[in-house]
């Protein structure tokens, strides 16, 4: 075979704060050879999402940390290339997580065949993989809002964040969103068809907000934290629910820099009153849910009440810079890194 | 009918923080006549319980505040002095939320009838009453333990503590208490039978803490906030659950006064690495489980595996200062003051 050689993105350094270039090393290596049972694959579309900022941590967390020299870990669609697997046969489409690179063996285990006719294979990565069940199973299970319940989400032109208002509406509920500037926010109010969109850079953000919610705020999904927190808080209505799937403001935060006033007493405080219930998940914790929710989200997708929007990067080497532009929020959409044709 | 004249305590102003006695006034009126539909009821025992000190407040809340000038509000048992109510008659015992005072009238429509050949009418006030219901829902509606789990309770020897750990143990859980003090913490060990007590006034509370609970935490029942969260929080495991009653140690805090640094940013990060759930609640929420949980509660109170402990004060004019006790942990036990034989 005469391919490209196997590039490969590895985490040179781990990040003080924002990850910088340096962080990353992108290396060329020799394409694998499968040995018996096992399968060559070529990734297509990697996923960047902004969980792998945590994986770049050597902090104890909910998963292993990427070691430094290892190859950045993430969700991929791939093509299988050359098979000794019974399973698999050359040109399978398949959902992996075999990371940043262009190619990885894999013994077949960790796959999951798609179907390119049912649905367009990058949406195994977002509307109809991790990011949309993350959504799907955070509002449901945790936040389960009833019909005429306001739902509040951020990001909401994200991946997550855009499947959220719409499943919201979906079963009956009033979705509020916030996005960052008047081109997202015009998407989700337009495209995405939100009850209402709030633009966080706006100088009367809160107010704007308190004027959207005119009923106050009944699930607040949150997968940001930092200052839309502070405006979401005080609209949260008595049962409220606040799944947390995500702080993408915190996560370049130092911990040592938190200078006061301390609003945990303020926040626990209000949890009793208000009879609040804040909980975080991982969309693993839902496993046994995602044939049900793959049932009804392509259903929603392909009668166009579940939209979504791609942002695709070419080429591997410009995953770092990406990858640092997802976490300032400079995406507009599900960030893709489309690594072959 | 030769009473004594109707002793009431009334709210004389707001607190600053830590009530003081000038904030009440106890005041002589006449006893008031039943007219027809009504009876006459003269309070035994008065229930003084932390939640009192946020009705002094002005703030909103989950329920209105006393007026200034109000009768300060509390659960009560009471006998019929006189009845003109066909349901009630002379010398029944009734469950009453008559408040600070010696006499009131009722309608009928706020009370209970206790019976006391199946338990001290006390303990409607106590173990078989709110705090006991309290206990009950928020450990096996929020905090689910299981069995084996490591349930954790401050406020031990209290109303609600005490049966919480208790309540634990009988579903098969390991209790954990915290309590101030060698008394209480013998009690909480040899008395009320929990697997380890640690005093939260010893200088390596946190260390003594961890040591007690080897294998983390798994449900922590807050009704006290403050410095006991910061000890409890880094031992909570994987989905531990915080159902959140009370945070007595912060009812006196004034909101402006939060130094930093901000633990919230640390909280909410510790709530998604770890799928923390945290869930503040009214006993109120869960009124339709009432008669199962007195079902249980009095069998268990029977058979001695639910066992509580009064701290009575003796004489309404007295009840200021012992609730002003109760604010600061000085009672050992469930307090209830006696206002007549």
């Amino acid at each position: 075979m005469t391919q490209a050689p196997n590039q490969r993105v590895l985490l040179a350094s781990r990040p003080d704060g924002l990850p910088r270039p340096e962080n990353f090393r992108i290396v060329e290596e020799p394409v694998p050879v499968p040995a018996e049972g096992q399968l060559l694959l070529e990734t297509l579309y990697l996923s960047l999402d902004p969980y792998m900022r945590g994986r770049m941590d050597d902090a104890k967390s909910y998963a292993k940390p990427v070691a430094i020299g290892g190859v950045m870990e993430g969700g991929t669609v791939a093509r299988v290339l050359a098979s000794r697997h019974a399973d698999y046969a050359v040109d399978d489409i398949v959902l992996s997580h075999s990371g940043w690179q262009r190619y990885a063996l894999s013994d077949g285990t960790d796959l999951r065949k798609l179907d390119p006719m049912a649905a367009p294979p990058s949406t195994a990565l977002g509307v109809l993989g991790m990011p949309g069940f993350t959504a799907w199973a955070g509002l449901l299970q945790i936040g389960r809002p009833v019909p005429g319940e306001t739902v509040v989400v951020a990001a909401a032109s994200g991946a997550v964040g855009s499947a959220v208002g719409q499943i919201a509406r979906i079963r009956g509920a009033r979705a509020v969103g916030i996005a960052g500037g008047p081109d997202k926010c015009a998407f989700v109010r337009d495209e995405l068809g939100f009850d209402a969109v709030v633009d966080h850079r706006a100088p009367d953000f809160a107010q704007q907000l308190e004027r959207a919610c005119p009923r106050g705020i009944d699930v607040y999904f949150e997968n940001v934290g930092g200052k839309v927190w502070d405006a979401v808080f005080p609209l949260l209505n008595e049962f409220a629910r606040v799944p947390v799937c995500g702080l993408i403001a915190q996560y370049n935060e130092l911990p040592q820099a938190m200078p006061g006033p301390d609003r945990l007493a303020l926040v626990m405080r209000e949890v009793l009153k208000k009879s609040l219930s804040i909980r975080g998940f991982i969309q693993r914790e839902f496993a046994g849910l995602r044939p049900a929710f793959l049932q009804e989200a392509q259903e929603w997708v392909r009668d166009g009440r579940l939209r979504y929007r791609e942002d695709i990067v070419d080429g591997l080497d410009r995953a770092p810079a990406a990858f640092i532009d997802l976490l300032q929020g400079r995406n507009f959409g599900k960030l893709l890194v489309r690594v072959a044709q």
